[in-house]
């Protein structure tokens, strides 16, 4: 059985309504509708005062109809009465500007009374109900820069790092005067006169993740009675290390909003990298005429679930002109009859199983990483990099984090895999000296995990020296040379496997393709 | 008489300079000129101390000779001495960043002591003074999001909706975890994590500009002896609703800065639109040395006044390379002489009366929905889009409120009119039935005064169902086809008239002309 | 001698390595390098602590090698500690947001606890050692608002004006409503709700100025036994009037970053027309595997020094991807050989001696005036203007301040040198009327020292009356006419010597070129 539905907010609407909703529901072949997301205020109308009548009601029609339910905590966004009380427990960005409600994600996980609140209401939930699936929180992502963070923040390094004599080292502290000598000295990367340090600055995107992840946690642990997980949102922004946190939920469920059906195959490749089991779920994506194309990517790469934001468009607030499944203008719509079109097609059918011989490394904090502003614009490089190479190979290709184990793939390609642990350089050498195939890139293995340059690190895998853009000393055979007549692509033999490297992927989308063509595989006379 | 003149800051001048200044006035052809707009700190230079003499003196040298005086109240600028005394009055910004004096404009209307400040000093100048004009205040528009305006805003919602339940409908409060259970929790659009509430964005923007009508209102009780206007400032960062406020003034006075001749036109045709007698007046505009050829538009459609920032170019501050009618060359100067020219052919004549046979909705809260950060970027869409129209139309054209009476027009356009409250849905109804010609586009009637969508709003009128951009089930004459086959132009019978509707306006400027020209009632081959 | 070295900083490295760095500059023929610029955070770990062991064992070293120190101030950089213990002496910038170590030049220059701490570290060095050449600071350019600034403003104005009255005049205060009553009532220009005032940002970048550099000399009153200087930083944001500081350092010493050798003939001209004695150094610049080529234009002009920044790269911070003499690949590297050679080279020369016959005027306090938000944007223009006329002069060229001494040149060219103060023009006066030829343009002499517009103001020295940009009762010789039939190019006849002026600088390429070498005097045929 595939998951076939969406978001539906029977809040938003008057009970008059949720009766036609359910039955176009069953029309539509719709198994699976996310509930709740955004509903603490309908939810706690006051700090001391629940309301879950209206819940209950909505709740029955839909286990009356068949139809199931994977029920949300309302933590993404506090009601107003919470910052009323609260103002100082409101999120601070990096200027120092406390936010307020009025949109939504206005929270800090690391403030108490908000933690208190969380567990309040996702205690009541928890006591209540049982669904099909439990959906914690929302889209994690609002980073925060407050005193509470800070104080966390240190604990949080304190922990990883033991001592400050360890954090200095680790974060090059003697640049710029930054050398720390209690934990107390150090601060969030709030608004300073120029470039931050890049190690700070990666470290508070890793605890922003790991702090969120708590939050995460400590919800997960009063839900009981179904699988639990949370949606990942993709993007840039996001200080979420999906990999890790792919540990903590039940299924991975991806949010998807892209321009491309080649986008959406990486994502649906992605998702499937960071799930344990091959089994993963779309758990937003924006509705069309086009449906049943769009869900293709997602379908024949193992999606077990097509949900969409969502079941009924909203009459007002900031998702207005958001797609929906019901447009505003109803059921009698291209975009309804094309969903229905969809459910009916996926009625008993099964998620496929992929088994793919490619892997294609793809690393959130080394875009962090890259994402430091002491280095050139690359908000989009790194992950456009990646889509690049993905776009290039013959599918199928497991979008994999470098943790992953890699025995058993025929191919190996890291592109731009800037930051490089000693555990990373490990694998990669094992991979390569049992007889894989590795494909790296300039950008590739620059940096430690705390972003300290690493020269010569992969020399011996490459066959060459790298001095800066170039190759000296190329002990490796060069398979093609660029228009400047330097190496564009190099083979290096590695143990009983190979290593090949490309030099540069700053060239033309055809000369691109032939570059990674040879990479992964194909002979060199292709690039002539 | 036709009043010709400019803003004259004698304060900025020595008293020697003053007296060529009449002389060269009256060479001018000047007979109005506005007095005082940014004197508070030489009329009061400290809380308890007023000086009057200079102004007496510049008044009384104007006066003989026989040069009128529109007299400004001066509170659109407080003076550095209440920064200091009142920091906590002082203005304060979307981020919570508190401004201080060194420009002009840093007030905030519901600020206590900056109100009474403002009654105090436009009471001295009330009970000394009967001007020819009253000028209050300058070109209102400074927002703010302090606490005192909180508290005001509230007071605003309470009085507009009697209780949060209505308030949480009209905002579709259920979006986002929004809802509130006393007024107490809404606050204004500050910093937040994402997009705000468009309701509640765009009540804000309303109850600023009533905070300031009320503020203008405080002042004009204490005027007397003279009618009472205010300059109206154009532009979409202009929380003003000038259409409510033009009922408040005994003359609509626009100030014009504009880059064509097309867009003076359009400025005096919405300045005409606003009035309630056809009567207008352009209370600042830019001299140039063609002085002559840029007053055209605006006497031609009933300017009874054309008046310049400023008389002489100011030797300091922020504007001193503002262009001036004595230029700082002195009247020895091609400017001088032009505007010389102009007030030579003004001396007796009248303002023209214009009648017009069409008239274009123009609405300011359709330009501030438009601007919602949910939209695309719609800055200059909305204005750009009905001057485009305004263009295209044969003049003369009257560019009116939603809420302006329609009977008696041939022709009335309403392009992109996005909001569309039920006062307005009927009065088109009514206009279209008792036999008008009314043209609608794309954007028209997508939403109900609150920001809700209301779908299928208008398919009555325009004869088809509207699906997102699409027409289906299309009743009405296809008057014209895009390249795409689809329909770019359909007509409706309604009652006794009809309505034409646009399905885009997103084609060339040739194709858009073809396409208003037959909107306008123009034989339809045109079009081929 | 030529000193030829860079920035070293030995606190980032094992002790293991700095033998091995001393051996390599030995190689490299350093003679001279910049230590401890950022070493406050370890060379006083906590407020009551110093160490100085490392610092000691490491100019031992360097000593030993015959290496010489230009040591430096850390003062750019207060440790993470003085923020923890002092958060209310932290800068603050334009909309209040206090700012907190994690980056660099994080101080108030005004703030009297960093002053205190300033004094106390520089003060043990000055006890201690006894370099070469003192080093104070680093790139001087942290603007700060806070109270401590606003104070400290005061007191310079009061220095300044004298009264209140003489302020209001110099300001123009009457614009806006700005006159104050007194000093208190001047606030530094924070955030403000438009446009500031021209004079009053003016003068906050002089204050800022003159500001730094009282903390320049108040570390410079603790340092003996070897001259004393800082590093100018160059560009638009910096608040530093260089001319008016060069007369405060022993010798002038830059750092330069431009994109090409043209910009750095520049920088070279106008270090050396900063300095009194000819006398200049390149004190940082970025090494490259051209560092020969780089150096030329640099040498050529008279520089007594050739260093960069840095000695080693670093492994970790902001700038570990700045090229380094030591790449992170170690001196077998291409950057490390061309180093040594240039090294090679410098051995036994001596600095030229450079005699200019022309020179370009180039002021910071006219780059700041044209700087102000209420003129199109210019933030490059003044600038960019200079280099332009300066590429287009055959040199050699002293590019100078306004206030140096003319006589002796045999063209003087001053472009866009909008402000322009009496001393100013009566030196321009003097040395035309002496029979020097003098090049005005367009944008010259438009205001006074204070930002107020002086019309008419150089008509005697260009034979014509100005009016805006067009040049009217013309009794000079028009030299050449634009496209349009205006005159571009004129001179005039004014004493024994000629002024020419160019009514516009806004041609082509090939066209500014043909105009300025006929400005320079060669014959006008070339223009045809």
């Amino acid at each position: 059985m595939i998951h076939f539905g969406g978001d539906y907010n029977p809040e938003q609407w008057p009970p008059s309504v949720w009766e036609s909703d359910v039955s176009l529901m069953l029309q539509a072949g719709v198994n699976l509708v996310t509930v709740g997301v955004f509903s603490w205020s309908r939810l706690q109308p006051a700090p001391d005062r629940f309301d879950f009548g209206w819940l209950d009601r909505a709740l029955d029609l839909l286990q009356a109809a068949g139809i199931g339910v994977c029920l949300a905590t309302p933590t993404a966004s506090p009601p107003p009465w919470f910052t009323l009380q609260n103002p100082d427990q409101m999120p601070i960005n990096q200027d120092g500007v406390r936010l307020t409600h009025g949109s939504r994600d206005t929270y800090c996980v690391n403030a108490p009374a908000y933690r208190a609140a969380c567990l309040s209401v996702v205690g009541e939930l928890a006591a209540r109900y049982t669904p099909q699936l439990w959906h914690v929180h929302n889209e994690y992502g609002t980073t925060c820069y407050c005193d509470f963070c800070a104080a966390a923040f240190r604990r949080w390094l304190s922990a990883r790092y033991g001592d400050v004599a360890t954090l200095n080292d680790a974060w090059s502290t003697d640049f710029w005067s930054q050398r720390v000598t209690s934990f107390e000295e150090v601060l969030p990367p709030r608004a300073t006169q120029y470039l931050g340090n890049p190690a700070h600055l990666l470290d508070y995107r890793r605890f922003v993740s790991d702090a969120m992840l708590e939050h995460y946690r400590s919800q997960r642990a009063l839900l009981t009675g179904a699988p639990v997980t949370t949606n990942f949102a993709l993007g840039g922004w996001v200080p979420v290390d999906h990999a890790r946190w792919a540990r903590e939920v039940d299924i991975v469920a991806i949010d998807d909003y892209p321009a491309t059906l080649e986008d959406r195959a990486f994502a649906a490749d992605l998702a499937r990298g960071w799930s344990t089991d091959g089994r993963w779920m779309l758990i937003e994506h924006a509705p069309s005429d086009q449906a049943r194309v769009v869900a293709q990517p997602y379908l024949s790469r193992g999606a077990t679930g097509i949900l969409y934001f969502q079941w009924r468009a909203s009459r007002g607030g900031a998702e207005q002109w958001h797609p929906a499944m019901v447009p505003h203008e109803g059921p009698d719509t291209p975009v309804f009859r094309e969903i229905a079109a969809l459910g009916s097609a996926l009625r008993g059918r099964e998620p496929v199983t992929v088994t793919a011989s490619t892997a294609l490394i793809y690393d959130e904090q080394t875009m962090w990483a890259l994402q430091a502003p002491h280095l050139p614009p690359r908000d989009s490089d790194y992950d456009a990099t990646a889509r690049r190479w993905h776009r290039a190979l013959d599918g199928p290709v497991d979008v994999v984090p470098p943790t992953a184990p890699l025995d058993g793939y025929d191919l190996v390609v890291a592109p731009m895999l800037y930051l490089m642990p000693a555990a990373v350089h490990r694998a990669l050498r094992d991979y390569a000296r049992a007889g894989g195939r590795l494909v790296l890139t300039a950008g590739s293995g620059l940096v430690d995990e705390h972003c300290r340059v690493t020269p010569g690190a992969l020399d011996d895998l490459i066959g060459a020296r790298r001095i800066g853009s170039e190759l000296h000393d190329v002990t490796a055979t060069v398979l093609h040379r660029g228009p400047d007549g330097l190496p564009a692509l190099t083979e290096n033999r590695y143990g009983t496997g190979i290593v090949r490297y490309a030099t540069t992927d700053d060239v033309t989308q055809t000369a691109f393709e032939g570059l990674a063509r040879v990479a992964a595989g194909d002979p060199a006379g292709d690039l002539a």
